[in-house]
């Protein structure tokens, strides 16, 4: 019998098609779904697929990271020609390697990169409409930079947590490492490196940075907001397809 | 009755979900098609439009160029508003204006721009599936870009066109002002300027160069292909979901 082995994988996903990472059970079209049928064909045994963190509805991937155990004689270059040669073609494994028995890929990351797209000028975009949030009005980028600043650093982010994962004993509190936003031509992204995030922190950071960016947030609003812990005082959760989980640290 | 005025848009589409430009007979979709019965609501008449020239299945566009003829009374940015409002989220327009009743989209147009993308490494990419043609072997770019030299100028790129468009009396002359290829990580992109193009021309030579570039065309044979005026002597055509219409120059 071949021993048990333990396989870390980097995916590359186009959220556009699924409802997030998450298998359901209504036989909606999830990328673990896609994933745990293909390692059935590919092992004939059931897989179960561990991700660094669910993404949303939407949400794409370039350095998405799981790990799954599994009894194969398989090299981890066999497991992603084999995924390759099954998967649908809005998933990609980047890379593929074993990996100690203890290796999981949730609870051995040590830091997680988000970026988040913003298309700032009068017209949506055709072929990037699935990968940005489309914002027409006018953005104060040096506004949203001053204000992202007071963001970096240990904090309790309860502010930025989304509502309905209030719960009595759970730590809100995550390091960013920094946030960087860049503008080219009419496309701005903000990269933001953190510990670990809360649920559908960056969207309501960026929703807030866009409250700032456009005025509707005085100097030092966005620091306020942090101190107060209270998700009514950010701003709207931005739109999904923004959002790509660029890389996982370990 | 208003009088007649003859609007000039720019348009981006992203040509995954069309069969090509041209209006169907057999109800398929496209950007045509689209467009056409867009304007038939907004003006409640039937409006014929041309184009620069057609796209085919798959390839998208990022500056293609329109114009229609039509009695109205409606200001150019009315016309791009109603447009945004109907048209479906594949087809953006970028900018209207009113022109003098001599404009045509095809026969007025000086100069086009078209961008290839290829994907050079193993695996594949799942959000950049739709926009790139992906070629997983070696490629030497520098020797891509010494043969391209040969293909700038004026001369008969008969060897370059699709095969099925061979007429007996129409010229295979045109001029190409510019051929630049850039490298990025692991993209590259092939820009190539003319004054017009040929059937299939800029897939037909991005196969070509792909060719070179492999090694598995002789040093200058792309000069020698162009001599030949042989379509059988050029490289495969490339994919089209690689190709993009990006500039008209009038």
């Amino acid at each position: 019998m071949p021993s048990m082995r333990n396989f870390k994988l980097t995916l590359e996903y186009d959220g556009t098609g699924f409802n997030g990472w998450q298998l359901q059970s209504q036989g909606e079209r999830t990328i673990q779904g896609e994933i745990q049928k293909v390692l059935l064909q590919v092992f004939k045994q059931k897989v179960v697929v561990f991700a660094s963190g669910r993404t949303d509805a939407g949400v794409h991937a370039l350095g998405q990271v799981i790990n799954f155990k599994v009894r194969s004689r398989m090299s981890p270059r066999d497991v992603q020609n084999a995924l390759k040669a099954f998967l649908p073609s809005d998933i990609v494994v980047n890379h593929s390697e074993e990996v100690g028995p203890d290796f999981h890929a949730q609870y051995s990351a040590k830091g997680k990169t988000y970026r988040y797209t913003i298309l700032n000028r009068s017209y949506p975009s055709a072929k990037e409409r699935n990968f940005c949030h489309f914002y027409p009005h006018k953005l104060n980028v040096s506004r949203m930079r001053r204000e992202a600043k007071t963001l970096v650093g240990k904090h309790d982010f309860k502010s930025f947590e989304a509502a309905d994962r209030e719960r009595a004993a759970h730590s809100t509190v995550r390091k960013i490492k920094r946030i960087d936003i860049r503008k080219k031509d009419h496309w701005i992204t903000v990269d933001i490196e953190a510990d670990g995030f809360l649920y559908k922190m960056v969207r309501n950071i960026i929703g807030t940075l866009l409250d700032a960016g456009s005025n509707r947030l005085p100097d030092g609003g966005v620091k306020g907001i942090l101190k107060q812990k209270d998700r009514c005082r950010a701003g709207e959760t931005a739109e999904p397809q923004g959002l790509c989980l660029v890389e996982v640290k370990y």
